[in-house]
């Protein structure tokens, strides 16, 4: 008998957010979840951070509603997110009893798979959000950010698996965000935490495909005893998402594993998701095809496209190829934190800033809070003098206790400052909302009973560009006539261009 | 010490001719030649029957020529070549003596590896240019044309290799046209070969990516021992086309295997064929992603299209499902071929009219000689019923001999008809390319000394659509504004459209 392989799908979040910038619509997920429920997933990842925040900033949608839906509509199949440990979706430190309460809402509501993960690796940062799934009585799959430095080594992300399972976590996710996980590491890691941790200890391997080489590291992994692995439906997969989840279950035939997927189901949501996906075309990801690249800056795809906005705006386009070069400096000044969110962000800023205005002239102030240990422990030490000039600029001292440590409760104040919001129902999901999101959730209370908004569906953009003309453009040809809406000097005139 | 796995660029033939219809110039190989010549490549694949045909038909550019201009580009590495045993690099058989004189041209003017194939796997096919190849002092490789079905067993192609190394091969190449080669089909025919031909007998491993798995049968056939792998540069890779060179590199970082290719170099040619790909837009192959479900059509993708465009000119364009279902039936009256040029439109014609006017109510001329033996023999029975009835129709007797020994000797008569077109200089060269193609070849002729098209230069297409802008059409995305030049009622006019 081969071996099962259980498979998460990513497609309603994580594939989204790396090729459409999260801006796939309920609407165009609902008519998948039949298929989505009865395929055989062991889970379908469709919560988190990116897809909360779009919700309530673009689609007008509440996220705590889609939830109750997916539970609603996938009854046979266990429901998963990505959570941002102490930071759950947002992006500073809460306080242990928001992070309960959150928690607890979310498994109400119908989540039962928590990965939990933090940008620095800090455990301390994962401890309270794993004890609050586990009294809830959910799965906590306490995560490992994969990342490459001098220090990181296979020994180094086998003991924090330990640690993670000391913890109590459920599983073990090795998180590999950028596609720098190759096939020898993930085979020598995997071997190393189940040699470790215990044959029993369950390990899910996530990976992008940028890179193009991450099917063969999920094979590897496979092989040196994973027992779970992320892939997306083949028609939103590949570039900066994921594996093909039939790419996958074909893999493995013969092989001594399979997925027992159910191929006709998988079929039915290629297909499906064939036709929704030029909807967005104008959200979809400029990154096709592979970017090998990365190995050597450790950059993701993702972070490259904001530092070259900042540049852009600062009139410095040409200067790419320096705060490549820089990166992995502020990188290592830092203590080699992982490169993703918000650690990507804060170390990609502050390159740009070295080379626009000299090195370390001006230390952004999330920065100055990394190099002074606000958003918690890295792997390596940090550059003491810059520490120092962290310390004078922020007016704030290092420190090394648990960041959370340091804050109050807060659960009353944010109540108090969410009901006063105009559109605020005030159950604990919309605090929790207005905690997460401030901003953007008091712009949607207000605006809540206007009903979700589908950017697939925008009339402006569906009459000027017509799907069947998308999949042509999708695929870099036009071979058929093309009708444009063209304005000329404020006069609007329906074109039809075809090709020479 | 990590095993040296040695690699074949495919760029300057199957990735072109997956990807742009084989229709890149010269001009626009050349700037590559330097870095590929220094990259490490055990071989660079440069010529092959479409190449050569594109080359006449479309570029009016002499493949000889093209041929000689490598030769001196990259003085330091082994030029390949694709041919079709006894078809060479046409579509009937030609009489021994062509074959030996095409072999002999190619080699004298440049060529160093010839992998010699058989549509239907008939040995037989390939015995004549084998051995033409071997007098020359050339490589000769063997080729296996990869393909499933009941009768194709890891036993069956470890035969078929014991047979390619008693004809003198040089080496052993498993060609899966159709990416149907999944991991674990990889790992145990390498094996099976190595075993049974023993360790030192060279195997060479070619994929298309179509499925996405690929990469990972790579990975397995290497670890099997395999010697040498086919990619491509990233930039012209993926979908009908083939696995990334620079993805190869880093899979193998760590295993025990190494390329020991030029990062450097490989990063240029990305970026070199990055800037090249947009201008050859509309030849652009529709197909991007991954189709899994070739496993169970073994279609080949541009099989597809042709049956789509049969099947559209009899204004039957929804009868594609038909279509599908009524290959593999055809195939296996026929015996199971491989489907490759030309068995591929071959059995492909026969399933449109099958559908179109009743199955076997007519047979295409080209399926009744497939059914009489007339390209030689398939592995396994071809239906008698089907076979009788091919020869009333074509008024021929089934043969099992090898069909080139029908032939009688050619070369003087295809000279001589040869050097009677406008423009033919009389070489053997000359007598060759109008061999393979005679239409095409006078045509060529005549109009040989107007130089060179690059079609990536069409100065109408260029005008319609920049090549910064194509860039962006390629990526499904029109963020900037675009210039048309729009013709309405006959008058053109020059138009700029922008995102609303």
């Amino acid at each position: 008998m081969p071996k099962h392989i259980d498979v998460t799908e990513l497609i309603l979040r994580d594939a989204h957010q790396s090729l459409m910038a999260t801006r796939m619509s309920m609407e165009d997920m609902i008519p998948a979840c039949a298929d989505l429920d009865q395929a055989g997933y062991w889970s379908v990842e469709c919560w988190g951070g990116a897809t909360f925040d779009s919700c309530i900033r673009f689609l007008n949608e509440d996220p705590w509603e889609r939830l109750r839906t997916f539970r609603k509509l996938m009854p046979n199949t266990r429901l998963q997110m990505l959570l941002r440990g102490q930071n759950l979706l947002g992006y500073r430190h809460y306080e242990d009893h928001v992070v309960e309460r959150f928690v607890q809402k979310a498994a109400e509501n119908g989540m039962d798979v928590f990965r939990v993960f933090d940008a620095l690796n800090d455990i301390r940062n994962l401890r309270c959000a794993v004890a609050a799934v586990k009294q809830s009585g959910k799965h906590a799959q306490g995560t490992i950010c994969y990342t490459t430095s001098p220090l990181h080594t296979t020994a180094q992300f086998v003991a924090m698996a330990q640690r993670l399972q000391d913890l109590g976590c459920d599983s073990i996710c090795i998180k590999d965000m950028a596609a720098l996980l190759k096939p020898h590491a993930a085979y020598e890691i995997v071997k190393g935490i189940k040699e470790t941790c215990g044959r029993d200890v369950r390990v899910q391997v996530h990976t992008h495909s940028t890179t193009g080489v991450t099917l063969v590291s999920l094979m590897k992994a496979i092989e040196a005893g994973a027992d779970c692995v992320d892939t997306a439906i083949s028609s939103l997969s590949l570039g900066p998402g994921h594996n093909p989840t039939e790419s996958l279950v074909e893999m493995l035939d013969g092989t001594g594993f399979t997925t027992s997927l159910d191929k006709q189901r998988l079929l039915n949501l290629k297909h499906y998701f064939n036709k929704v996906r030029p909807r967005y075309v104008e959200f979809l990801s400029n990154i096709t095809g592979v970017e090998t690249e990365i190995f050597n800056s450790q950059i993701p795809g993702g972070m490259i496209s904001n530092m070259e906005t900042q540049l852009k705006q600062q009139g410095a386009g040409d200067r790419m190829q320096e705060v490549l070069e820089e990166v992995p400096r502020v990188r290592k000044a830092a203590g080699y934190p992982p490169l993703v969110t918000p650690s990507s962000q804060i170390v990609g800023t502050q390159a740009v800033f070295n080379v626009l205005m000299g090195r370390y002239k001006v230390l952004s102030a999330e920065f100055a809070d990394l190099m002074l240990g606000y958003y918690g422990a890295t792997i390596g030490a940090r550059d003491p003098e810059l520490v120092e000039q962290a310390a004078k600029q922020a007016k704030k001292q290092p420190i090394d206790i648990r960041p959370a440590d340091l804050l109050k409760p807060e659960w009353q104040e944010l109540r108090t400052a969410a009901i006063e919001q105009e559109g605020c129902d005030g159950t604990d999901e919309d605090v929790l909302t207005y905690a997460m999101f401030p901003q953007v959730a008091s712009k949607f209370f207000a605006t809540r009973n206007q009903g979700p908004k589908n950017l697939g569906k925008d009339p402006q953009m569906k009459a000027a560009v017509a799907p069947a003309q998308l999949a042509g453009a999708a695929n870099g040809a036009a071979r058929e006539p093309v009708t444009y809406d063209v304005r000329v000097n404020g006069n609007s005139h329906r074109v039809t261009v075809s090709p020479v």
